[in-house]
């Protein structure tokens, strides 16, 4: 870490520097606890997703409550997390370049290591690495359930390629990577519950496919906070990569129960904690956490238990809190603390995470994983 | 730094890893030397904002060309600069809260040091800090020119302030902050002119009003890539605070000149680097840059020299080319650069800067203040 942690424990909140990213730990705790208790006595498997949080000691205490080992999305993040201690990851993505290869490998030596591909141009590479370094891999087969980002077609396609890791040396035929990312956020219960459906039918097509070449699938690996009691229902899913739903943001906040209530087991947990530094008009104050504090990629935070106040942006080190006059107890000085609209890419934002119990801080986490690109 | 850099010197470019922050160094050389130039001879001084590049090797280049100091936004972002050696940083922003004060202050030990104020209940925390670091700390006063985010009304009300300041032991009074942020980005000449001349008709305001309190401004500082013509030549202007001209973004890229031709004497010299991941369908492919790698705040980036493609966001860790079908010469595995939609946001994601010359890695400088949101 680079620059000095935004507060010691034992503080109370308003001695906390500003931006700060804040967990409630005992949301935190329950969110932990609400996904581990949901999964226990299913045969899903809970592989949360690292990119989350980025923060190996999070990492740890998912694993103490069953977790059977992480997903990264990059090799420097899976790096951060083996040099955190975690035993077991998986890199949901696609791994090209000889540089990223010869970084991937020699981390099997220190924990258990699994990839994923959509073409075979790539298992080469990957396979000629894993010999260099002396260790095995498993290589899950990326399959395009609905989200059509990466991955091959569903069915038949799948079969050269999980034939070619199958031969590869160095590499093992792992499953299958079946992510359904943009539907996490479908707002209704009906379209999230359809888009699932859709790609169980992806997986079973692929799974009857590599069946009868003689292939068995160990993992279907997938869901997410968004969806994830539809991938555990399918009865198709083995492993859960739910990442979210340890912190939540406004984006979940929007999705809906089938009720049309609010969504989900889980509370917010991830706040940001920002100063007003000025005042200079009645409906308009302005704070110390713009867009180099609060991603804007899933539009503008929310402001925690304010009222009378849209939270927008006054350039990259300046919020704006837009006043309709009904709140006017706020002034320069006072801490506010903001739900952000994406808990990922504000998490890779900070080198801190600051937890507090009780109206103090708790602990003081860094965050190795944070600007963890390549 | 916690994570590893993706180059080493004497790589090509091909071998650097990705996503990867690329400084076409020649270019990056020519914009530094091209605004020195323009200045020299003016009575106006360069004080670039470090909020651009957050990197001290890359402030010493800019004293070495003559400027007076650095600016920064943040207390954290000016500790980065001052462990990197750098003598002069100027905080052109409100600093409030005891904890930012108290690492503030002893900063004053090491470099010579201002902020600025635009309330009058800042103006006593600030003593009591410098009185205990046994300091003295300039303190412009904030003046909105016409931005509408900080800063006092124009004239008569930054008088007390100013007073105040010149009463206060451990502060001096220095001058005016005067900075007029959303015209950087007005895209004619004629608009970036007419806001100018207004934050010009309110400095002439302050200075007078100012002036018939027996105060005077040591310092009028302002003014960005964008608008630095303007205020080189109001003869009121004293600073001047561009970042973005040492590496231009695509965002500047929309600038016109006055005869409506691209504006400005700077050449791109900032760009990703990314690989091309998956080609799952004709008309996309994917990379291993999304809103981690690049910043959306101000738009989409676009493809550096290739044709036919448009380039999207498809998550936190993907991004997608839209093919047109005239482009079918990229292939998965090959690398493309990328320019960055706004400057300063993309830079702050990346703990690495991976400079280029002659299509070899010359440099691979660490970006201390990337994280520097307090």
């Amino acid at each position: 870490m680079t620059t000095l942690p935004p507060a010691e424990v034992g503080m109370t909140l308003d001695e906390v520097d500003t931006p700060a990213l804040l967990i409630d730990l005992d949301a935190f705790e329950g969110n932990l606890k609400a996904l581990a208790d949901t999964l226990a006595g299913t045969s899903v498997k809970l592989r949360p997703h690292g990119k989350a949080h980025k923060c190996p000691i999070i990492g740890h205490k998912q694993m103490a409550l069953g977790a059977v080992g992480l997903c990264c999305q990059k090799v420097s993040e899976a790096e951060a997390m083996i040099f955190g201690g975690l035993p077991d990851i998986y890199i949901t993505n696609e791994i090209i370049g000889a540089r990223k290869l010869a970084r991937l490998a020699p981390l099997a030596h220190q924990a258990r290591i699994a990839t994923c591909v959509d073409n075979p141009i790539s298992i080469a590479p990957l396979s000629e690495a894993a010999q260099a370094a002396g260790v095995e891999i498993r290589v899950l087969v990326d399959v395009d359930v609905g989200q059509h980002r990466c991955g091959v077609e569903p069915g038949d396609a799948a079969v050269p390629l999980a034939q070619a890791i199958d031969k590869a040396k160095g590499l093992s035929f792992g499953g299958l990577q079946a992510y359904h990312g943009t539907s996490q956020h479908f707002r209704t219960h009906k379209e999230r519950g359809a888009a699932i459906k859709g790609a169980c039918e992806a997986v079973e097509k692929t799974i009857g496919a590599l069946k009868k070449a003689g292939l068995d699938c160990a993992e279907v690996s997938g869901g997410g906070t968004g969806t994830y009691p539809f991938e555990v229902a399918s009865g198709l899913y083995t492993e859960l990569q739910a990442g979210s739903y340890i912190f939540m943001d406004s984006d979940y906040g929007l999705n809906k129960a089938e009720d049309g209530s609010p969504f989900g087991d889980f509370r917010q947990s991830l706040f940001v904690l920002a100063t007003v530094i000025s005042h200079p008009a009645t409906d308009r104050m302005i704070t110390d956490a713009g867009t180099k504090a609060l991603s804007v990629d899933a539009g503008m935070p929310t402001p925690r238990e304010l009222s009378g106040i849209n939270y927008k942006m006054a350039g990259d080190e300046h919020g704006r809190l837009e006043l309709d006059g009904t709140n006017t107890e706020l002034k320069v000085g006072e801490k506010i603390q903001v739900v952000p609209s994406h808990c990922d890419t504000t998490v890779a934002l900070y080198e801190w995470f600051v937890g507090l119990r009780g109206g103090r801080v708790e602990s003081v986490w860094p965050i190795p994983g944070h600007a963890a690109t390549q």
